[in-house]
């Protein structure tokens, strides 16, 4: 085999599908009666199965966090920098579960799947889902693999979220919880900002109120916008001022309303033109609801210490100087709670120019506090 | 006259228009054969007319800018706070000039003006304007109204980048400028929103590249996609969390894409939706890369020092400490210039939870630094 891949990736790996035939209840009230996952594992499970880690994704993310899945990609796994041989998720150590969460659009059951009961994509139709049912499906497919309890359940911001909810959910089920980049609830600001791109799908006439696979069509201008702003809050000020300043795309300026004049322009519209084309419009707004409606204090009045009182994982909380989407203060919350609750927690504030995209970021100070906190971890 | 308006109001008002028929040279390299601008004055011009204040807009201000146009309006002009008897910008002293920029849509010429030239609406054939467009279309005004110079120039934002720029391009005519929550140039992150709020604008397909009134329809969702985020931006984090945190809509949840769960939504939406209806898109587009192109340093290598070196004005700088659209470090760059140029400046950062929208707020620090800086002007 003659292929280049790096000496510290995972190297090839290919998705698998876990199908699920049993309903699985929802918040909404409603239930899925049968739906698939899809997945992929990196490392080996030890005979006890004590050293599997669970990663769940962000907004966009998916399955393929580490890897890849031909010789020829261009690019290894989303999270590829964290994951590996040697890496903070060592493979040589852990067994590393990755899943396209339910709802997602790269291979899970969601809102472009064909909905069994009609023939036709589910659309709009496919219900609206919040963290609390994805740790619900995510531990049937625990459950599928032989996984009782996690080593380590990670995640970095949506997926943070997830981490802490599986703690609440299945205390006797994880073991430790990487929380990155993340917050125990959004802010008004944080809804907002969701908002604004969910109307800006929803208000595009080839949305068709979700059946736009029906139409043959997709929303993309709605996607596009949605896209460019959240792009905004995942970088800072200061990474976007350092990548693109007041860098003209031309020459000289053009004085009309079409032209690209800055290079922040051009760089916006291609992230917003090429997430048009590969996601899911439904499922960019059920994630952005799911990220609405995540606050687990709610049923404990707002009070978050309490609603962690039975946990029993081990904490580690990282945040990073320049995100505003996700601020060091918001990870603060979750240390507090922790600490009023008398639960272990360590936390990282990482010095870093990248904003909330830091997390996918491999800066020393990250990976080293990161590799050192899943070091200490007893398989 | 049994009005009702308040005693320190300069009470009801009448706009006027001055039409300007000698070719207006701009920035793009075009002209306007003629335009008309729409103006309020409040208070009276002394003998030597030297106790005249122009007061320029922001992005979606206009020339109403204090008292009423009837007994019976709900609200005073935007800025009736600062300007009135005993105000900061004291009628008993100053007389005020206010105006509706060119390009704007509030009964100055604009893209939704008719072009004598064709008998149409000018749509996206009006000329893309710069603040010093600006600047030389209301020194047209001042020479109208027989004012050689301005005792003071105000504004806030885009109006504070107008005042500055007046001070470099006619020196001799401004004696005080104020200028508020504004900043040398905009940051990539800056133009990185007013790209997201264009593209709403230019990919709605009622924009019909800017010819929407000829089909007699308007694009209203990319404009309120266009205010929503402009919105956010005028917020502060924390202001926003204080006026709505995570208060519901209704009582529960919902659990679909259309309704509106947090107060926060509701909130946004009405905001776009009424802004749609008040306000032009191609003058929305104008005004975004009028902010986007000024950068008065451009001209000398980038140093802002350089650019102030022959400016005669004395200066008043303020910021407002959760304002991150223009955050009091940016005030700081102008400040940090005019000290390296050994100009007059005083800076005043005041302490407000209200971000962006503070200079529109009258905070009791804001306003009596405001007026103590106004009262030393001698006229």
């Amino acid at each position: 085999m003659s292929t280049v891949l790096p000496e510290d990736s995972v190297g090839l790996v290919t998705p698998q599908i876990a199908r699920f035939d049993e309903p699985l209840a929802l918040a909404c009230g409603r239930s899925l009666a049968s739906y698939e996952l899809i997945y992929e594992t990196y490392g080996t499970l030890n005979s006890a199965a004590s050293n599997a880690v669970l990663i769940c994704h962000a907004l966009s993310g998916h399955h393929h966090a580490a890897g890849y899945h031909s010789p020829t990609d261009r690019k290894p796994g989303w999270w590829d920098s964290c994951i590996g041989p040697g890496k903070p998720i060592d493979t040589n150590r852990f067994f590393v579960v990755s899943l396209n969460n339910l709802g997602g659009c790269n291979g899970s059951t969601g809102p472009s799947s064909l909905n069994p009961a009609t023939g036709k994509p589910y659309g709009a139709d496919f219900p609206v889902l919040t963290v609390e049912d994805w740790v619900h499906s995510q531990a049937r497919l625990a459950d599928r693999l032989g996984i009782q309890t996690w080593a380590a359940i990670v995640g970095g911001s949506l997926g943070g979220m997830q981490a802490l909810q599986w703690t609440i959910t299945y205390p006797d089920r994880v073991r430790h919880c990487v929380d990155i980049a993340s917050a125990p609830k959004l802010s008004a600001q944080n809804i907002a900002f969701n908002e604004v791109a969910r109307q800006a799908i929803l208000t595009d006439p080839e949305f068709h109120g979700g059946s736009f696979q029906d139409q043959g069509v997709i929303p993309k201008r709605g996607l596009m916008l949605a896209r460019m702003v959240g792009h905004i809050t995942y970088l800072s000020d200061d990474s976007m001022g350092e990548k693109f300043g007041r860098e003209l795309k031309s020459d000289k300026l053009n004085y009309d309303f079409h032209s690209v004049e800055f290079q922040v322009e051009s760089y916006l519209r291609y992230q917003g033109e090429e997430f048009s084309g590969r996601f899911d419009a439904n499922t960019y707004l059920l994630m952005t609801k799911a990220l609405d409606y995540f606050d687990p204090a709610a049923r404990h009045g707002g009070d978050l210490a309490a609603s962690l009182a039975h946990v029993t994982a081990d904490y580690c909380v990282m945040s990073f100087t320049t995100d505003w989407r996700f601020s060091p203060a918001r990870s603060r919350e979750i240390v507090d709670a922790l600490i009023a609750a008398r639960k272990n927690v360590c936390y990282l504030d990482i010095e870093s120019p990248y904003g909330h995209d830091a997390f996918l970021i491999p800066t020393p100070r990250y990976i080293q506090g990161f590799a050192n906190y899943m070091n200490r971890i007893t398989c």
